[in-house]
């Protein structure tokens, strides 16, 4: 319906209005209007709450919404402290458990040690706008910097209701382009975390064109919010460099003319929901859509940032013991220092062969303590069943590219019949899936470019064997 | 979108087709094939089920859909047994939570005594339509009919998932009417409840003419399945028996010249929902929109059945020790006994002498073990607030209400602004709220009726007296 | 949006209501009211037309549409009378013509020609429900008996007006099926011509299996009302008697294994509409899209009745000179003067003999005076391209077809490739295309059935190889 | 639906798509390809029209659109000259009508007075996107220079098509707000004619607030053009300056304690629809439903432009025998010729009091040769029945404006029970209304500000008597 809310239910808006008349007309106004945020949140849940709890939900999101962040604090602290689990309930289910071991006394165990202020949310809920705003409140929570014990428990609360509110299940793939309605698209303006939208004529460069596509995931109940979404070009290769894609000048080609689908940026849009995952169905669904509409398409690539390398290789710089470096790499590395060593095409040649051999490295041998890649769109993507398919040597020359990653990207492949057989092999084996290119990159090092004519390079063959060989631990 | 589902999201119909192009391009389509059910939920819940989660749950539900009632008992036994809580987990987390008793120590033993499918039964709902597969899953559990200690749990399961799934704030109200999708009114016909629709015909008298609405409540994954509906008509009195309501020759009116909006007739769709809690909310969001729709209404009633009344009465009658019955008490309802009573008028006014103040018993003083009101449609409706407005003798002619209430039906009378205080005289002190008329009834049994000339009157003031004083123990 | 009409037009319906607050708040309002039909009439021709164009044209449509039979006969009769064209004028643009002949003479006279009720209408068509309005008009001018030149010349306005109106172009196709608004539905069953829909459940039938689809045509003004719709069956052999598609018993089959498309049903709705043509383009449209959606369909045909056989079988019988009829063929025709005939093998064998040929000549020989063919579903069907494939003796045995047409059905097949071809063959030289088949039928008669047995046969092939010689004349 | 057109119909895509089945599929597609336009057309106007006529209509178009400007002008030409009247048949249908003058007589000479290019429109209409390429059509037709008078009767045929396929009857109101879709968005932003809007911020701030409103009309097979739309300001008082309006700072207030609507922006997207009316339906609707929804307001004005003040202003002073400019207002006149004079305060106040009454002379007094105001937007809203309520000296200071009336804009006043009577003084007395404060600047020019100074003054009164006694001659 033309001018009304993208596809948000008309009849929503009526509960707002609604609520007024109930509110209003109820004798206990005066009551509620009186009582503080913690009296409202225990009348939410008492008896009272089964008979006015829209107005009381309601009058409570209200007030929290006017609160400053002195008073969002108090807010979420008092939610910490006063609605954890009843611990005297608690201590008596966990005696009868001990006892009796029944599963009548494990699902009474399992509703004892439930926070009091998981039934409050799920109450807030039937607010107006009510999951807007939870999710709003946990935004809140996140930005608090030290963060408590207390608040690590309200968070496991959110996270508890969020994932199953917002289970895959009930979110909606909608394609976003040209004739969707400005309202949602100046959010895709806003929420682009990847390559930054300049305005609304770049926009329109991304989202008309017949070979660009992009998709969100909606959930009904947030209707004009885009929880996450992909921007794609159709293409006829694998591009190397975002101004491939990106130029204004490209030639544009006719879908059905495209074989490759290029996934060049993913963004989540509600920090509240953040640790919900919803990009790896994302992807997943979109490969399957643009397989059935556009059968020419034989490649699932995406074209990436690599976020954590530059941070990685100051660190492998800075540590004198590094045995990776050699001296010579740590001159060649050295030329990084002046950023117009990028329009040097010598010195940038010599940084290739000294970067990406480290590239392989970062992706393919270094993990996190708790044994994964370290890069975190890596972690994404081949925690998703992607393999690592190419890097590519100054693929993104922005700025933002280049403090983060001496503007290095990277293509990860989509391969729908490997996915689980990757995913398998990281997650059981914490084997990195790479193509045989990129392996070799590793090999490089060693080999053909200083193989011989430096000692220095033995440590960097001997670190990775052992490494290889220890895998995850 | 004509000739598409009513308001079914046309995206969803893609995945089922998306599943099977992922799923046969699976390389371990093989694996998933040749396993059991149970190695599949085990699958499921294991990393793969990260990876092909998507294809391994609907491959789970294709096949329980298929099942015989044998195959279903044996799958509903193995969640029961096989993916309750890890309780050596479990037992881990309660002795940690016995030393600790730290927030960070609940939350551990709240997630071990997660029973394990819960979170399978989450990502069983990532299937196309799985969440109405699982209703229909659980719908197949309350039919078991011995229900042991583990298909309790099991229960306590799904409740606590839809609970959250079905939250208020999810579901959407949407009106019913004569330019409804087909296929949604087909579902009107089969899941009224109290007073049956014989054929489209019927159908059309409820919800075409311009003085009658009919609301329902949806849940954006169950998109053509309503869950509750209620049925309104618009009139300028509170009417006291159905056929003034049904009857196909009835004068039509202007909605706005109504003062008096009708409930008369509340039903539940779904079996498999049974104990999530719309009725409620419906009636209360009804009243809003028509309230700010039709400004004229003044009046929000039900006419409701009595679905326990004759049971009670029967009962009643049956011991010989009951106080509340003198001899002549029995003699009338005697003539209950012939059901061509009810079409002589000496005997029906007879009746309607005694029947009255015994329903006003049944109703305002009668409780169950429990202390609340032994009619299940009073539980709802004074449950909600409501209050006993009228008792209509006679109300319904019909087989079914003369076997159930002997043709008794009844008005609650909705107050936005006494619902909050005649629920808590209910909930707190086990009052129900009820007109003078009605309440009068009791009096009129002891007094004014019988007074004085009959000792066996007695007994019935003073067990009022007994049990009025007593009220809820 | 559910709740709301179908796809009408939500903002319609504001223009009845604001047409409300400016009628009431013109100072003319006074002038409006006391005016009489005719006055009414001019003024909204007039210049203050320009300004309360609209509510002077709500004010006459809702005053005609209260008009009894005499009131409706007399305001037609002043539209023929007053409204025609100025004769001044177009006497003076005559003369013009005839000393000038220039193209803006033309113009002029043509301007000149037009009566005035045609620019009456079309201001008419501004107000609410406007066209709906016009075409019941419309209908009330055909439905009186006795047409005079005026009454002729009034439709011919109409006819001009609503060709324009109502051109393809501005139409759209739509599926109509068991989810569309019942209020629709219900005009689908009002409105089937061929078949008889015997209430909701048969509909349903109709609709709801997945192989079975209905579509039709709508107007965007005239939103919740079909113009022509075609019911079509998805098969997998040409049928030749319409139980075979609406038996309840049949069995269904998936679409996809479908190799047949059946319209075996098309209505024309409104009357009002009459000998404005859809019914071609409906077809035509319907093929495409079929063919789109289920490439495994390969040929189109309709399942159709002949209105018009017996009629003319009467006729032949009753003329004693007509050639076509041997004695023996006039014996067994007799056979069909006692219903019971269709129940007597040996009759319907005998009757199918004689029966079959005749009906060939029907189609292929047989002419009207304007040597199109006789019967109009096969004018219609032939007219638009499609062959005469197939005879179907006792195809339909209900009592409409065994009066019109003794049971006969025949299949036309519409083949894309040669729509044109045949379309051309009839309306260049007269030919009506048919399959081998059924052409054979025309020579059976003479040779096989009753050849050397009888010389009355041979009248029989000698006319017609006069008639087929002689084509149109 | 998301992700498609605004309220495009899905269906009509399609008929592209099938119309490319049905073509290649034809055994005529050869015929069709190899002849030239003329004969195609020639072809849709014959019998193989009706078969084949959609892809012949669509043959047609698609040539046409790829047509080079003489190409164009040559395909125009041909319409001209070999699709006019058939003279034969007109001149007999002339003779017939002389002779007989009877109703069947006039319906004959009316459809020979047609030009064959009415029924080839027609025809054309039938392709797919027929409407708008046709709309297209003839504004390639408007925007050749040197019209003949065939191009004028050309014009005349799809002027009478375009009033009937466009009747008021058949266009939708649609707000147009921020929700709206991109791809309507930025025609707003294109057809803009009054104000320019600068880019998407100013898109926003003009749609975006609840104190603005825009609203458009549109034709349902033209579904994504505006035909029309206007842009509207709620305020609490009467706006003397645009940039109250559009200024970015202003303050916003809330719709409900809006007193007035104020148009400022109406613009006509469509330049192939020149002449057909749809602005003055346009006001009047947004009207009623401002009123409907807003009942605080009270006006409804206009803030318009003056578009042809100043060229007449020029030709006044030119002519040195214009009694309307004293030697004084010669002189302060002059002062407009230094385009600072706007920034020097003495200089305006000079130049404002001789200015106003030279504008109220321009719009009261001032006529065209037909009697008609001279100012196109005077024209417009007074013959709307609009009254001129104020003029607003530098009411906009945009280089646009100065140049074009020297800043000045003027507030027409839509008041709805006067229209009728407004519009019928101008279109049968010549009287244009207007507020008293406007009427008495027509008086202070000879009174109050240089009564008895000077001589020179006495003609302008003069004058004025003369021409308001003469009014329309």
């Amino acid at each position: 319906m033309p001018g009304t809310s993208f596809f948000s239910d008309m009849l929503q808006g009526i509960t707002e209005r609604g609520r007024k008349l109930l509110f209003s007309a109820s004798r206990s106004a005066d009551s509620i209007v009186e009582a503080d945020l913690e009296t409202l949140c225990e009348m939410l849940l008492s008896s009272r709450g089964e008979a006015s709890g829209m107005a009381i939900a309601a009058e409570i999101l209200g007030r929290w919404s006017k609160l400053d962040s002195a008073g969002v604090e108090h807010f979420l602290q008092m939610l910490s402290e006063k609605f954890g689990a009843d611990t005297a309930k608690l201590d008596k289910a966990v005696d009868r458990y001990r006892t009796e071991k029944s599963p009548a006394a494990i699902i009474a165990l399992h509703k004892a040690a439930e926070p009091r202020r998981q039934e409050l949310l799920r109450r807030l809920n039937h607010a107006p706008s009510g999951t807007a705003k939870l999710v709003r409140m946990r935004q809140q929570l996140l930005a608090s910097n030290d963060r408590s014990d207390d608040d690590r428990a309200l968070d496991a609360d959110f996270t508890h209701l969020f994932g199953s509110w917002f289970n895959r299940g009930f979110l909606t793939l909608r394609p976003i382009d040209w004739s969707t309605p400005a309202h949602i698209l100046e959010k895709i303006i806003k929420y682009e975390a990847v390559h930054e939208i300049a305005g609304w004529e770049e926009l329109r460069r991304r989202l008309a064109p017949a070979d660009r596509r992009c998709f969100a995931f909606f959930h009904p109940r947030l209707a004009d919010e885009p929880l996450v979404f992909v921007e794609v070009a159709l293409t006829r290769s694998v591009p190397s460099a975002i101004k491939d894609v990106l130029d204004e000048g490209r030639e544009q080609i006719e879908p059905d003319q495209a074989t490759t689908a290029v996934f060049y940026s993913i963004s989540n849009c509600q920090e509240g929901l953040r640790g919900i995952s919803f990009g790896n169905f994302l992807i997943k669904q979109v490969v399957e859509d643009l397989r059935r509409d556009l059968p020419g398409l034989r490649n699932f690539v995406t074209l990436s940032p690599v976020p954590g390398f530059a941070r990685w290789l100051t660190r492998a710089r800075s540590s004198e013991a590094e045995p990776l470096l050699t001296e010579e790499d740590r001159k060649v590395l050295g030329l990084l220092d002046d950023p117009a060593w990028v329009d040097d095409a010598n010195a940038a040649n010599e940084i290739e062969h000294v970067l990406l051999p480290l590239a392989a490295y970062y992706f393919l041998i270094e993990r996190t303590p708790e044994g994964r890649p370290v890069d975190p769109v890596a972690r994404f993507h081949l925690g998703n069943g992607a393999r690592l398919d190419r890097l590519n040597f100054l693929g993104d020359r922005s700025a933002k590219a280049m403090q983060q990653a001496h503007g290095l990207m990277v293509n990860y492949l989509y391969k729908l019949e490997d996915i689980e057989m990757n995913h398998e092999a990281l997650a059981q084996r914490g084997e990195v899936t790479a193509s045989p290119a990129v392996k070799s990159l590793l090999g490089r090092n060693g080999d053909s470019r200083r193989g011989g004519r430096n000692e220095m390079s033995r440590p960097f063959a001997q670190v990775m064997n052992d490494r290889i060989g220890g895998g995850r631990k």
